[in-house]
Formats: C-alpha cells, structure tokens, sequence
C-alpha cells in the first residue's frame, strides 16, 4: 500500500500527469508551527534546471488544504497537494509502441492489466518525490533542531568530482548513476528494535521506495564483508559509550547507538535516455529503435539527496514519537 | 515490534539463554501439509558444529504446539518452539563490568535501562534466526514448487574461495565477514507495488533484520552507479518481455518483472571474537583489555544463506497471497 | 489514526470549515469502472434539506484527482476531495465562550491543546462522512452486484411512524436520536476471522467511527442476553447450512455463515438544539445560558443510513478481497 | 489476523484440545514488574467451577516463556502459556454427524475446508480467552494504578437478582444469557481519535472478539435513540470539564472527556446446551435429535467480566502508550 509509518504515518497519491500529486501525514503533535514558507528550502533543492535535470520546471508550490489552522498543526491529518502544470503528454503519444527499458512500464502494464495511467509513467513517475520532500519537511520539524539530516551526493558515474562524472554523460548523450550519502547527527540512544523494526529495516524500507534506488549499505557497509572482526568492532573509549570508530554506521542491534547515523545510497542511471535503444516494438512485432522524447534527467542522483533526507526524517520522526511514549515519565 | 508481513504475519520472541525461542505464524491457508520433518533440510543448513560455526550445539526440534491438526495447516495461527538446551550463561559472568564492542550489549542496557536479559545477548541473540528459518520453511510452501529460492555465501573476507576466506581468519584468529547473495525464480509478474511496498523496500527490510546485515543490493547495485543508462537498461527482445540482460535485478518500479530476481547481502565480521580488545571497563572505570570466551562463530556468514532465504520467502509468500486476492477471477 | 482496512484502506482528512474533506483509497483492483456519476445516487441520499436535516447546502460534487483514468481504476490510490463552499464559521464566533454541550469541543481542546480547528467542528465535524459516503461506492462496486447492503432508519425518538417521531422534536424545538438497521445480503461464507479480526469486530470498530453512534447489536443482540441457548440457537434444516432462525445475524464465530447479515445501530440525538441549554462559560467564569446558531440536523439519523452502507461497504470489501487471496487456486 | 494493537500489541495461538494456548505480548515498557502471582487474582476470576460454570477444571498456570527477566519485562516480546490437561476428546467423537447449532463448526468447516482442529471447538474456543485474562493483567499495570476497570455481570436471563437468573436456566436443563457492564475510572483525557481511532471503535472490535458477544452499548446507548439533545447533552458545571450527567459514556468525539468510562455488553446463551435439539445430521441426511456431551457453560456471562476487563485494559494501554507519545515534553 502506497502508506508508510506508525505514529507518524504517511500515504501518497496522484500521477505524473493527472491533476497532482500529494501526500497525507497523520500523526503530526499538535502545535507544530507550519507555514508555507517552511517548504521552500528543501522543495528547491529538489527542483529540476540545474545542468543534469530536466527542463520540466514546475512551480511546486505546496497547497496545504487540511490539518493546519492559524499557523500550526491541528493534531488532524495534513493533506498536500501540488498541482502539475507543465505537462506534454503528447511526448508519450508514441510510447505506444514501447514499454521503456528501465521503466516500469512493462510491469505497470501486466499488473494492472493495462489501466495503469502511462502518461508519463503515471503514479511510477518521480513526481511523487515531491510530496516526499514536502513530508520530510515536517518531520524535521518533528525531529525538532536537536537532530540534524544532511544528504549528499558524492560520486556520479564514479567520480568524486560530479562535474566531471556529469561531463562524461553530456559528452556520451547518456544519463549516468551516482552515489548519495546521508548522514544523521543527534539522534538519541535507543530508537529502533531488534529485528523486524531495526533502523536499519525501516530506513532501508524508506530508501528504497525512492525510485533508482539499487542499494543502500550502512557503516562499514559492503567493506565489512572482507573485514575481520578486530577491525570492524567500534570499541568504547569512556562512560558514555563514545567509541573509537563508527564502522556500524551509528546503529548497534538495530538501535540507534548515539553515533552519528550513516549510510550510503546507490542510484542507478535515469531510465530515459536521449540516445537510441533497440528494444522490442509492440506494434510491429519486432526488435525496433526507440528514441524517447520528453524531457528527463541526465543524471537523477542529483535530485535524490534531499528525497533520501525526506524520508530518513520520515522514518526517524516516527521512530522518535514511539521512543517518547516508552521514555515518558 | 517483532512482528511482518500482512497477509501471512509472523512474530517472533524468546531469548538465548532463556527457555525457548518461537515464532507464530498467521494467514497459512488451511490445509498445507506440515510435518516435523519438513523443516530438516532448512534447519540442519543453519546448525552450527562445521568449521567456522560455534561450537555450541542444539537439537534444534520444532515443536509445533498450535494450528497443525493431522498433518496439515488448520489456518489458525502456527506456533513454533526451540528449547534452549544447551546454555552456558556462565561464559556471560564476567562480562558485567564490559559492553562486548559491535554487540548490542550497550544500546540494550541503555534502551531497556537494564532491565533486558544479558545473557547470550538475550533476545538479540541470532538464536532468534532459527524460528525465521521455520517460518521460511512454511513461506517456501505457500510460494509452491514453481518459486525456487537460492541462497549462497559467494565470499569469505572478500575471498571466492571460500576455504582460503576462512583460513585467513583461522590464522588470524579473528572472526571475517561475507558475502551472501540469493536468486530467486518462478515468481509471477507483478508482485509488489511502487513506492512503499516496493518489493525492494520489504525485502530489504526483512533481510536488514538478519544480525550482522550491513548492506544490500539488487541487480547490479552499487555498480550501476557508475553506469550509463544505455548499459544498464534491460532491453526488451520479444512480446513477453524477455530481456537481454537483467541488471535490474528482476524488480522494475518496485515490481517483479518476470526475471530472476537477484541481491547481494554484506555480512559483518562476528563481533565476539576470541582476540583480545582494548575497551571500556564499565567496573575500573578504565580502558582495560577484554577476552570474550562463550562459544561463537568464527565466520557467521556461513550460517546466513537459509536465513536469508528464509527472510525472501516469508516477504514474497505474503506479496504473493496479495496478489493472488487482485488476479482471482 | 484516520486510516482503515488492510489491503482495501482508506483514509480521511479535511475540515467542515476548511478548503475541502477527502479520503484517499489503497488497493481498489485496476480496471473497476469508475465515473462522477456512480457517486450521484448514494451522495444525494446523504444530501441535507429534507425535513429535520441542516439548511446548510453543498453541491457536494466528487472531485477525482487521482487514480482515475479513461473510466476507470488505475491500480493506484485514489484521491476524492469535495471543496466546502457554503460555510459560515461567523455562527462560532461566540462559542469561544462555550464548549458545547455533547460536542467535542472541549476533548478536542484538551487533547490539541488549543490548536484544533474549532469552526464548524473542524476535523470532527460530520461533514468528514461524506468522503466516506463516497468510499462506500468504491466498496460496494468492489463487492459487485451479488451483494446487496442496505441501511434504513428503523426508529426516530423511539416511533416506528418516522414522521410522528420528527414531530416530537420539531415540537419540542429539540434534536432527536434513532435507530438505523443495516442487512447484506450475497456475502460468501468464510469472510472473517475468531477473535481479534472477527466481523463483528471489524463492523463495530467501523460503524462507531460515524459521528453519534451510541450502540451496535448483531443479529438478536441485547435481546439474547435475555434468552435461552435453545431459543437462540440457529438449527440447521439442510446440507447447505440453512437455518431455520438468524438470531446471530449472519455471522457465527466472528464469521460469514451464509445467512442475512443483520445489525442495529444507536444513533443519538444531535448535540447542538435551538434550544437554549444551561452550561459553563468559559469567558463569565460562570454558568450560563448557551443558544446554538449555526445550522444544524433535527434528527442526524436521518443521514446516517447511507453512511451505514458506506462503512459496512469498506469493511466487508476489505474481508473478501482477502478472501479471494486464499480462495484463489 | 489474530493479533491486535498498534503500540502494545498481542497476538493470540491455540486450541481448545491442542497442547496449549498462548499469548504473545510485544511493547511492554522495560522494567514493568512481573511475577507468576500477579496472574492468580484475574485468572482466578475467569475459573470454572462455580455454579453454572463448566466442570472441566484446569490448573491454569501461566508459563512466561519469554520477555521476563529477574521479574521484570525485559522490553523484548513476552510469551505466556497456558497446557491443556484435562480435555476429553472423546466427547467430541459422536459430533461429525452434526454441525452444533449456534457454533463455529460449519463456519470453521466451510472456512478452512474441513482442516480446522474441530475438538473442542479448536481455535474458535472460548478457552482462548484465558490467555487475554493474562495480557489484561500486563495491560492493567501499563495503565498504573490510576486507572481502575471494573466489569461486572448485572443481568442474568433478563434478572438482576442473578441466582434467580440462573435458576431459571437450571431448572430448563437450558443454558442462557446476560448482560455485563464495565466501568473505567481515572483515565487522562485525550486518548483516542475521531473517526477510525475512535475510542469506541477499537473497544468494540475488542470486545466483540469476545466469544458470545452480540451487542454493545456506551452511556445512555440504545436509549439514546429516544432521547431529545436537550435530555441526552452533559452540560458543563465547571472549569475543569465536569458534567452534570454522563450520557456519553465517558466518551465524546471517539475521545475520553475525563468521566467514568461506562458501557454495556449482550451476551448470548451458550450455544452448547444439554437438552435436545433438532438439527441437521450430515450422516444420515436428514434432521435428527442431537445432544450435547462435553462439559459445558450453563451461563457463559458468569465468566465473562474478567475478559471484558482484559480486553478494556489492552485497548486504552495502547492508547495510553500513544497518548504519552504526544504528551511528552
């Protein structure tokens, strides 16, 4: 189902080129001060027109139609729509014959039997980040000033310098992957279970709902796997449980362990690329070439850090309010 | 909690050096054969005593106390225990002035304020993975002989061959990490839903609350990164949606595609170690030198295949109920 | 929260005074026909204006902006919003002094501590059930034509005559309370589960969320309580499971046993009268007179039958989409 | 599925005439003290034995085979088992010809197609409750001793003079209904929501998961429905809240409002009766006499308050959890 969290609870809706897109949070504490205003930031990180985005500008302005009363949260759910203006669908006319490699057109279209909205990959399409982003604004919020969430991106196509990495996707008429990092700092000890509720379980959960996702990896990551155990342990230095190192990435038996929380987040290529595919024809019973028009990113990572802060805020806000109900005294 | 799934639900409880640990499982659709025996293979693939393991050993007996009658599921919920034999909690004696480095020991006391049972790492022990790997067993039937569910450690500290990994660590002695991937074939096309249920997104989640899980990855994962799309897209070559290549890992738009699907898992070095550490003495109120005896795996990716199975089964036998509710006609 | 339903769920949100109400609907099955229209017959019955029934008039025309495509469900969620046009929160303005007798008021003050939405009754105003009423359509389509669900208004102040029992009210220049009925008929056997997910349950947990419902009784109900086992036991007559009574209502052992299914529901009286009624002031520090402006139903259960069906609708969807998934072969 | 709560949550297993039944409890706050005796006083209350209660007599002993530690909860889930000692199966042997009129057993037949344990009544027996006795003791000390629930039984057959109830039951060689109330003093206000998380919607779905419950009521209830506004409002008489009269129940908007927490529950007759009934025999294909062997409830309801306590208890201890949540400063 397209919701997600407990206390702190969020559902999505809309499609690429319908009317628009929104989300509904559920759980907000009362009081919260919300404004308009407070979106701003983070929605124009996520805004495309830099180089290596697409030139589908839209104004994303958030339409705050619930929930929120004289400046604050009312405690009820807060629905936000964004409203989609900018749209060619005239561009997908042709795609008739294409299912997309990459794209989750050939699925959308065998799971739902052909009623999918395919206009611009419909409730598939990266648009509904945007929500996510308006989401992850209030979590933050929630989280309160003590915690701090900041995503970057830290390699495209392998290169530590982006634009280089970003270079070779120009020159080669290509989009190109990319590496985000997010780092979580003030979190208190003990959010998160073992097992089936470690943060580790819930933030990958969150992660990987974002499109492009391949892989996410936490700590040491996919380095602990050739390391021996002497080398990995993060031994403790005092009382308070401070250690030496952080090879588990701030999180110890799925608790958090009050190190700084950290992960890493492997974005694939954009699917859509302006260069030709050959790939299979539905009309013409044949493998064809297909150029895909519309207007895309060449590299999605760039896009991706503030999506991937939305949702880790998502996730820990609602970790937050429950270890509050457990610390309360 | 301790608890997943939605369709077909398991929870899990009890400690390592308690009197048992358990699982229950609901939503098994009434009348699938279950025999005691059907859980040796998967259970004797995790058993501990090869090189590398502890040498702890348990008998490991399901006892099926409810939701089994004559033979075959009943459709109310199935309860699974494993008595714990063969405890020495006296190995834990000692390490009341020590938090074990990369063990939950710390985060426990601190989450629980000291009320958790410390024992054998108690319910955080990967004890808890023998009910999982029930459940898989149970998961594995609802999922039908047509899925096929393959897990296999590929790497030993960052070695392919295996024995040469292990050796490394023997000599050391030290404990190592690895590398666990899992294939997957014979699911329909459409299991999974974009964004929060991504299939992606469950697995991940499940697999992440495997003890010692830092990383995973589908498909080409990490490398796509690096990535063209013009490489990474997986073109169509006929009407059916074959592919060329599978760097997608089977899932499209969070949604299985008709290809095997395909992940790799990192898997931490063991934290108990026989070396000796140099960490914090919570008595001395000094850094002082610790020597974990008890009896732990040297290497516990070896352990971790059927877990992880276990864990991909139980994420798509549910995914699968949900879709078989949407295709009945 | 203000969600419900596990794989059909839905989940409101809006203000009676504010831009609009909504919901939200998961896990509609792609293809399900779909136009404004549907919405007509059910909306209308819920409509004010007859007799005992608010002056407050809303065109209350759906607005899909989601989820909907070429006529019908896309597989995605689908958003409803109904925008608030005829408002007039001036008729508040001097309850700042007030809480409400019967309303919610002062728990909604408590609770958010001040910052809920007070016009109109903000987020706990009845006006939320019409996105409910909507849902219900959605739900009944889901549950196709083999099954027929139908509420009634039974009893108005205690009269069979409805129009006797208005009487009393608007004579008295008071509210009234009723009684609705609900019977469905067309359910499989088998929806349900003993104990925690049993139809009752779920019926009852639904039917409460609607706005002045006091009470609930299935089949015999209270009048059981006064009978012996052998006068309210169902005997069975044939092979199929006909009985000769329905005293259980349809439903044995929190199950769908093939019969009618039957519940009354407790409407009671509406809580803002013309009259004047003798309560705190908040601002005087004092008892006081209170007289209600605002526009307000005579007789709330007037409305509630369709919302009856509406709610009754979205559960017993929810229990035979899950049916399908393990009556599926 | 057999489990309900969203913070503290239980999961029920067993069967009447299995090894055991059971309870899993997750959510617990670490550090609750816990012992084997806290369990005597409600289990106790739920015996059979006394007049009108069923012969068969078990020990019920609680085996917390998980969560505990040093006699407090370890914060990890708490399992509690209760053996099955004293079942005659045999008497249930003569009962494959008939499907027991008011029963599970065509529902359980027709539901889980002939697999379902059907002695006893299997999982659909009221024998399940002895383990939510259990968990309302847990339930009842998250809530603290601030919070007192007491369910008592008031009617019998229609009497309040309960012996003469039961007499009349006795002398019908006939098994027959009642009424129990339940009374919850001390509750903050604030807990609960309007609409799906309303208070009397999830005490509801509780209580009807109660074997034998037809009905329920809250305040003024049924009566309600006859009532005029004017009668029904409890008018504030002071700063704080305090209301004239408690009409509601304890409850407005789905919310407590700081009043005793009041309402009424039907009970229907055993269904197992010792006198003769006429119903269909699958064996012979035609109705036949049938009578019941076993040993059996002459009056369920006798048994029944301390359930009614049990699953009151578990509801607003979830609540409570969430409500420190939000109340937290």
């Amino acid at each position: 189902m397209q919701s997600f969290g407990q206390l702190f609870r969020v559902a999505i809706f809309g499609e690429s080129h319908g009317e628009c897109v929104g989300i509904t949070l559920d759980g907000i504490p009362a009081g919260l001060p919300i404004s308009v205003a407070d979106f701003n930031h983070d929605l124009s990180r996520r805004k495309a027109g830099a180089k290596g985005t697409t030139p589908r500008k839209e104004e994303d302005l958030p339409k705050l139609i619930s929930g929120v009363f004289n400046g604050h949260a009312t405690g009820a759910p807060l629905t936000i729509l964004f409203e989609n203006n900018n749209t060619r669908s005239s561009d997908y006319q042709d795609l008739k014959a294409f299912h997309r490699p990459g794209h989750a057109d050939f699925v959308a279209e065998e799971k739902f039997q052909g009623f999918q909205d395919y206009r611009g990959g419909g409730h598939f399409s990266g648009r509904l980040t945007l929500p996510i982003v308006a989401a992850g604004v209030i979590a933050k919020k929630i989280l309160t000033s003590k915690v701090t969430i900041e995503a970057s991106l830290d390699e495209i196509g392998g290169e530590t310098d982006l634009d280089k990495g970003l270079q070779k996707a120009i020159d080669a008429k290509d989009s190109i992957g990319g590496i985000v990092s997010c780092r979580v700092q003030g979190l208190p000890i003990g959010l998160g279970e073992p097992f089936f509720d470690a943060v580790e379980s819930r933030i990958a959960h969150a992660i990987f709902s974002i499109p492009a996702v391949k892989g996410i990896e936490f700590g040491s990551g996919f380095a602990s796997a050739k390391m021996f155990g002497s080398q990995h342990n993060d031994v403790f230095v005092d009382e308070k449980g401070t250690t030496a190192t952080n090879h588990a990435g701030g999180i110890t038996g799925g608790i958090t362990n009050g190190n700084e929380m950290l992960f890493r987040v492997a974005i694939k290529p954009t699917s859509s690329i302006g260069k030709a595919q050959t790939t299979w024809n539905r009309e013409r019973h044949q493998v064809d070439e297909l150029t895909i028009k519309g207007r895309h990113d060449l590299c999605i990572a760039l896009r991706v850090p503030v999506v991937v802060e939305a949702m880790t805020a998502m996730t820990m806000a609602d970790y937050y309010l429950q270890y509050l109900a457990y610390s309360a005294k």
